[in-house]
């Protein structure tokens, strides 16, 4: 049970189907699996060992998916970085997982440069389109002339990968899942979401988001077919889904929205779509109208989910947006999935009553063992062998879980998850900023916006222009402010704390959620 | 991830849905899963702790379901004993398994009462219909009164339950049945055949046989609807089908050919089905196309597994029944399943080419962890982590196994499992008898049929009758031989083995298997 199951059942029954759809490129299963095999041997060549980390900063492409593979085939673990990090970030991720080898496509040769010197155990590849630079192993020319790799034996509890996500100590943490965790998520995935051999579905999400990365096992495990685009660009993936028929598919309602209001919607025929999963929070009435009048065949599930538990968690169908009762059951992120355990909970870990509020915890073998190096992190969210979501639900008598408000210091905006503090300490290391505090605030394009308040050192003074260039040198765009308040004090407690959640309020008070 | 994993999903989003039909009876999951918290109350009332034993001898009916959950959510393990055993087969089953509790039915009260004073440390529950008798807690009486019980931790590596399958020892092995296994074999029941919330599934064989008890925790995790009947009888079958609206379930093909050519066939309308899986080998094309006369709604999947892998391990859909190419697909018993790992090897365990005949194996978490209390049966059939099935295939490029022989000696008659070496030891302890070798025969109505050829002492003599009676007084009836035939002397292999497959094949030499 391991994520090669899933590859090796798709060569054994779908050996000449198509398995991979990347631009002009298409492979079948059979094709495929001869290139993992292949470019498990390439890695080993290249001195990976079982359980050495490979780290791939990339935009997707067919190259891309087959190492989700080829890294477990000879029990390495892939680690595929962000692709909005900042180089620093980079840097970090890079030192904390302990890569081995980095794999980088022509976008982030620029990345790969500015750290070749800092980091020099690190071994560089290149791969992708584009010419191979000096200094860089050649993944395409040493793949044409390697044999094929016999799979190295795994244990269920070997890691697959390391996924790293916002962090609350202010720094990424690397999110350990095994073999067991994505064999689980993969049937979850199956069960749940009706994955089949004639599913055509479209990865739009970087490999490096567990909304991309687990739906690829489990479509793999399904035997149906991959398509692939580089990133998101509205136009593109109209494109890419009328010339593959693509039938199913996973977006963030903001990237549904920019495709809604592009104006060459009308040029594509978007009708083999299908089932559409929209991630994490409740689509909003007018958006989900829109989609009904332009996307008619369209299909929208919520899907809820974290990197920690590999993904999926809860699911609403397309049937409870509407008929009897919907308007209640379209506000809630779905039930448990299919092989889902989760409960509600007060903060001793007991189950609240039934419709009562409380911590949404879940436990199974689709949670992580822990965080990469970081058993403190971990013990704070692994608890009795329950994982704490850190979001605050209400569960109904028939299963429907509706996310009321976050009891992590987090902002989700446009399907990113931003730790607060993370931009707090890019902020507060400006000369001008005597202190400040960075919460989300509604937005219609990007469901939560970053917003900070800033209070600056006497004799000092800054424009937001200044707070938001400064931040862009330190950490990911998405990550940084979008408007800056500057007051002359901020409200704290009578303990001396800032309260956020006084000035956050303002913001939520009309609305009943306090999150989107 | 344990068997009560799907109980509490069920409870959580279909409180009140009908999860079990039992003749006039109806519960909704909130009534199922109340009276499996107070029945694990009265369970360890009567001094059932974790990981003890309790066996079940009974019919099918709504409470033998309940247990099925009760047991494990006081992490005790069931052990569902086979309805057809002789009394002597029950007694070396219950000592074996070292029981603490046998619950039984009023059918099974001359077994408990033929066994109480040879197994004294047993205690005896009553349960289902009638006055229970003295001597017998009486279960309902106890359940009236019992409060929910609070669920006791277990480890997915905690036995759910044993099982007994024929033993080619000459006795049945027990089965261990994991946690782990029984939701792996779930998912993947759910993932490939499709079960939903919708799904209103009939469970004609008896609970101690994997094809009921694993697909009744997969239909409990999809949420569905569990219809009991007692056991099969065809018209009673039909008047089930007709007034549930029965939507899918299980058949072996003995059992759809007896209501196939049941004169009250034309009576009930069977229209509600639906998907219906028929077990372990091809359907004959006549049976299919009367099916398809008479049935025209019905849609049959062929299904394979062992009761080693928790069931299922491939599955042939009703569409590679027909269409293209679906005249050599109608005879493989599928592809495997999502979710199984499975391929075909040499005697040294490695894969053979593709095409080539070889033992089916397989591994994963739905693989038992061994036989109760027996390492060596335990060590013959795991070998390197791989389950070896003891089937004889072929595999072709899209991954359809088709099973030619059977390396075992067994025999499947009507869907069960026989081992010769039972039926020997019963007929060699007849007096007359000198030797005897056991094999399966072609049948049209059970598949196979039990065929014994005896060679008599001298001076002595025995007709066909003598035999089948005296194998009635040790064995169940279904493994006891149809036909009996006499010879003057077996033919003999150089090194003095009585050659069993020389005299077999004359009986199968017609024929492209040899098997059924």
């Amino acid at each position: 049970m391991r994520a090669t199951t899933a590859l090796k059942r798709a060569i054994q029954t779908r050996v000449n189907h198509t398995a991979v759809v990347f631009e002009k490129e298409k492979k079948t299963w059979g094709e495929v699996g001869d290139r993992v095999k292949r470019g498990a041997s390439v890695l080993a060549s290249l001195g990976v060992q079982p359980r050495d980390r490979v780290a791939v900063l990339s935009l997707n492409n067919a190259t891309y998916f087959e190492l989700l593979f080829a890294c477990p085939w000879i029990n390495a673990v892939i680690v595929p970085l962000n692709t909005r990090w900042s180089i620093a970030e980079t840097e970090r991720g890079l030192n904390d997982c302990g890569a081995k080898l980095l794999i980088v496509d022509k976008e982030f040769l620029p990345y790969a440069e500015a750290l070749k010197e800092k980091l020099p155990g690190l071994k560089l590849v290149y791969f992708g389109s584009g010419a191979c630079p000096g200094g860089y192993s050649d993944y395409e020319a040493l793949i044409a002339n390697a044999a094929p790799a016999e799979e190295i034996p795994a244990e269920p509890d070997d890691l697959w990968s390391i996924k790293y996500t916002g962090g609350t100590t202010g720094h990424p943490k690397g999110v350990m899942l095994s073999n067991r965790n994505v064999y689980t998520a993969a049937m979850i995935w199956v069960a749940t979401g009706g994955f089949r051999e004639e599913s055509n579905y479209m990865h739009i999400a970087g490999f490096f988001h567990i909304v991309s990365s687990a739906p690829a096992v489990a479509i793999t495990m399904a035997g149906g077919t991959n398509v692939i685009v580089a990133r998101f660009e509205p136009e593109a993936t109209m494109r890419t889904i009328q010339d593959n028929k693509v039938n199913f598919s996973t977006f963030v309602p903001t990237m549904l929205n920019m495709m809604l209001h592009d104006p060459a919607l009308p040029n594509y025929d978007l009708t083999s779509m299908g089932d559409c999963i929209y991630g994490g929070s409740p689509i909003p009435d007018a958006l989900i109208k829109l989609a009904i009048e332009k996307l008619p065949t369209w299909r929208f599930i919520q899907g809820y989910g974290q990197t920690e538990s590999t993904g999926i968690l809860t699911s609403l169908p397309w049937a409870a947006h509407f008929g009897e009762g919907s308007a209640n059951k379209r506000r809630a992120t779905g039930r448990p999935g299919y092989g889902v355990e989760l409960r509600i909970v007060d903060p001793d870990g007991n189950e609240v009553p039934l419709g009562d509020t409380g911590e949404v915890v879940t436990r199974g073998t689709n949670v992580m063992p822990g965080y990469w190096n970081n058993e403190k992190a971990t013990a704070e969210v692994l608890k009795n062998g329950w994982l704490h979501t850190g979001d605050a639900a209400r569960m109904d008598e028939d299963g429907y879980i509706r996310i009321v408000d976050r009891l992590k210091d987090m902002i989700v905006s446009g399907g990113e998850n931003v730790f607060s503090i993370e931009v707090e300490n890019a902020v507060s290391s400006h000369p001008a900023v005597r202190e400040c505090a960075v919460f989300g605030i509604p937005d219609e394009k990007w469901g939560e916006a970053i917003h900070v308040v800033v209070v600056c050192k006497a004799g000092h003074s800054a424009t937001a222009d200044d707070i938001i260039a400064h931040c862009k040198t330190l950490i990911a765009n998405f990550k940084c402010p979008r408007s800056v308040e500057f007051r002359d004090a901020m409200p704290m407690s009578a303990a001396g704390k800032i309260q956020k959640s006084v000035m956050r309020a303002e913001y939520w008070k009309d609305r009943d959620r306090s999150v989107n």
